[in-house]
């Protein structure tokens, strides 16, 4: 890896080393940023260390930037202790949905100008420091979702500067938008293979026939139920708008099959076209944004 | 490549020079198999030919077997013209469905010890001869469904090595078994990528977003409209089965999430923990068939 420029940062705070946390640490350090670590589980803390993510925060320590990755419902308090316990003056975090977080924020009447929250688009389906990478984010979209009132300052551009690091592309959406967005293309996928991934089982003559198709389609509902409940419940009003209408598109879909059946293929073929777009406009939309990147 | 012993057959016909035809015939000319190729379209027999799967069949020619790679409707009667005109004595196809091939197959008289269908879980989301890959199946299941009254003999055991020498995995199904396994592995899996693809159409700013699982979920919705036309109207039947029972899935699910948005989450974690077995299940079959070729 080249290192193009000086960090914008010299040191950061990774609350919580999983996944998320830990592959952003393993990228930091490889830019000579001074990484220190916290996590609620001590074990994970030693093995993102020796991972090479940073080394574990000590009482004194303090730092540039606080990055806090703890599931979504406890972001905004632990943004709060960094600030009050003067860890770090500039935080973000990386929760997969962000209402809450921004409502919980203004509750606890944390400074916009200081906390700025994000969400990278990048995740595997097995979770833990063990799984971390350094190259996570290449190329993937990340989300900042200012709090209302946040004006452009010194913290959104100390983040800006983490997923330019990170070989990320920052998008910025409000918080209500990033979450209608990532319900459509995050947790309702996610839903679905679930869905379907559960239809699988008890049925072990048949999937020794599986092809290549079905382990692809299905992967993604291996992920962690624990983690999954949490960010399904928090996002659950757009998910839910997003899987009502899926289930009239499968209803519209099954119509048409039935319809096919007694010699009218029409819609059949009108509904698997709508289909062949609808992936033709994620192709399109995910080479788009790699040109954002090469500018 | 190693070829480990000498092919059971010398010559091959390939009838339909698609996808599945054209990767059959760059596997047997490695064999050192004659290959002949047929297509109602002279440009695919051109491509397949220049690519190096055989050469376009003659008139005079004859061949040990022949391989029929057709639209399911089409296979059994071009396996009768094959074996009236003398072309060659014994032929498989590699169609989606069977239960039509078969019950088509019965009503022309067909002789159960010269033809003997098959079809391997193989296939890309792009088709044509251009497509082709000579380890397309290697390490896939290749279901082999004789006709009602067919006997071991002859054919089966040259549609077998026809499987061996492509690296495939010999599964013996009646055309029942088969067509309800594809229902559910294949064909009900297009179906809800299809669907949930449909979805992501005019919703551009948040496809930005997209990250890594969106595109692997949905790749299959990419397949030719009219070929699935015709694989999922031949298995109308199974496929619907399997879809309304997606749709009562679909619907525990949103009754889940909607308890858990108001505070119970206990349901929506088994939903998601079902998902995980699923998943797995598949997993283990996938495991469990690898292990079949290493003895």
């Amino acid at each position: 890896m080249s290192v193009e420029s000086a960090p914008a940062f010299e040191s950061a705070l990774i609350v919580g080393t999983g996944l998320i946390g830990t592959s952003i640490g393993l990228r930091l350090e490889e830019y000579g940023v001074h990484v220190g670590l916290q996590d609620a589980n001590p074990e994970n803390v030693a093995i993102a260390t020796e991972r090479g993510a940073g080394r574990p925060d000590e009482p004194s320590d303090t730092y540039d930037l606080a990055i806090v990755a703890v599931p979504p419902t406890y972001v905004a308090s632990t943004a709060l202790h960094i600030l009050e316990s003067g860890k770090a003056e500039r935080v973000t975090d990386v929760a997969s949905t962000k209402r809450l977080v921004a409502a919980d924020a203004e509750r606890q009447g944390i400074d916009p100008q200081q906390f700025v929250p994000s969400h990278p688009m990048a995740g595997r389906e097995i979770t833990g420091p063990g799984a971390a990478l350094s190259d996570l984010f290449d190329g993937k979209a990340w989300a900042v979702t200012p709090l209302p009132g946040g004006e452009r300052g010194k913290t959104r551009e100390t983040v800006e500067s983490l997923i330019s690091m990170c070989g990320g592309i920052a998008l910025e959406f409000t918080p209500e938008d990033h979450d209608r967005s990532v319900a459509l293309i995050s947790h309702v996928p996610h839903v679905m293979a679930s869905v379907l991934a559960a239809e699988m089982s008890d049925h072990e003559d048949s999937l020794a026939l599986t092809g290549t198709g079905l382990p692809g389609i299905i992967r993604v509902a291996g992920g962690h139920p624990e983690l999954w409940k949490d960010i399904l419940t928090t996002n659950a009003d757009p998910v839910l708008n997003h899987l009502h209408s899926l289930r009239e598109g499968l209803d519209t879909f099954i119509t048409a099959l039935e319809a096919a059946r007694e010699g009218d293929q029409s819609d059949l073929r009108d509904r698997l076209q709508a289909g062949v777009d609808g992936k033709n406009a994620v192709d399109w939309a995910v080479q788009q944004r790699a040109s954002y990147k090469d500018q």
